[in-house]
């Protein structure tokens, strides 16, 4: 959302000769492309992927050795390397790269659910599966983490080119099957999945699934936990913030606490 | 800093009827607070942390039943429980919360190190010791992460009523303590300490420090990180951005190697 963009952020983006946006590695509910022209006072161009990569990263870093180009991205772009490529080809290309942040999903995602940051152990992102590649990672991260009574943060596949994100339904479906399959015994019945939608926008939710539970979570960015051991002051914040039943989470933390016993 | 006011804080602080500041869980370099008065066009009231808790809360809470009440909070708040417990009791009492993040410390520090944020594990804070309390925590937090190939992101603590705020070469001393204790082998001269002053600030500053060099890196707010195995885009923005020496990296990485054969 606009709303997002800073004071700096925005003094940058009206001081520049050149503004352009790229949208394809993170959806963005509500951006008005017209708006935000309006907003810096000059057109702005999209730029495809191949524009951020090879000839194109060239290109663009060319006309920045030339003059000031903006380069608006949408989301966290630092959590992909795509990003991090173009600032440090940049850097060693003489051209000062200077950073202006907005909120960040990681932050959101905290703020909305009441979860502790030290509590979180490694993050993953949930890849939707092909026949040429499925890796279970998120699966087996999942397991490492709860073994040590941690939190996992799924960050759920984007192919924004190609028209794809995934809901937090399939992301859960997806942990599934690799429990069938891999049968550590880390998803069941007794597996709350904490699903923030949308976080951060004016119409986000909160919400604490069941394992096959139906929901109405509207349409993506949707980002999936699964809790580890929660404090007091966590489950009140799941009871409060995301109307989630106390028993089922208090089960849930003796669960866990018998899998780290196991271990 | 005040450029990393979002549009939309902004304007609800330009609507709120009162205006409150707490700056005891956070430190805001070049925080001018004329400026920030000038900028939303009324008076902004500074908050202690007795305000915030307790009697204060309550006090709080009530003024919001009755008007529109902003409480303008530096830093990522929802890292610590306090303001967690300002949004619930406001919420249970049938106050409307809305939050208007600003840029994260996460995200700044993985846009300034080039570090990928799948390979962090469990994030922990130093805390001063002192006779009565002296948590070995983020050690451990350390040696666990490593034996898993993970980066560790130290928080260092700030108690800034009583004006304290630990530097990055103070954290690192007491990881050093703690290993003379505790003799896990993963804090000695092969460590790379990460170290990133005032992330996202104009003058931030990210360096590469051996155990026991001196460096100046002007004052705090310090973050310390002390990576996993770093992959070559990790290793080369290191290069790039903190001019770290490869060879070093390189060797703690067979380094982390070893150790995680050794579990």
């Amino acid at each position: 959302d606009l709303r997002d963009l800073s004071i700096g952020a925005l003094r940058a983006l009206k001081r520049a000769s050149k503004v352009f946006v790229e949208m394809y590695t993170s959806i963005v509910p509500g951006l008005n492309f017209e708006k935000l022209e309006e907003l810096v006072g000059k057109r702005v161009e999209e730029l495809r992927r191949s524009d951020l990569e090879g000839e194109g990263l060239d290109r663009l870093v060319s006309l920045a050795e030339k003059e000031d180009v903006a380069l608006l991205v949408p989301g966290d772009p630092f959590l992909a390397t795509t990003h991090i490529i173009v600032k440090l080809e940049a850097m060693r290309r003489g051209v000062r790269v200077e950073v202006f942040h907005a909120p960040s999903i990681l932050n959101a995602v905290l703020s909305s659910t009441g979860l502790q940051v030290y509590k979180f152990g490694r993050p993953v992102t949930i890849v939707k599966p092909t026949h040429a590649y499925r890796p279970t990672t998120p699966y087996r991260v999942l397991a490492e983490n709860l073994s040590r009574g941690l939190h996992t943060l799924f960050f759920l596949d984007l192919k924004l080119e190609e028209g794809y994100a995934m809901t937090a339904l399939e992301g859960i479906r997806i942990l599934r099957e690799f429990e069938e399959e891999l049968k550590n015994k880390v998803v069941g019945p007794q597996t709350p999945f904490i699903v923030v939608a949308r976080a951060a926008s004016p119409d986000e939710l909160v919400k604490v699934l069941r394992l096959g539970e139906r929901a109405e979570l509207g349409p993506p960015p949707h980002t999936l936990i699964v809790p580890g051991i929660l404090n007091p002051v966590e489950i009140e914040a799941l009871e409060v913030i995301a109307n989630a039943d106390r028993s089922f989470l208090e089960e849930w933390n003796r669960f866990v606490k018998s899998l780290m016993e196991f271990r």
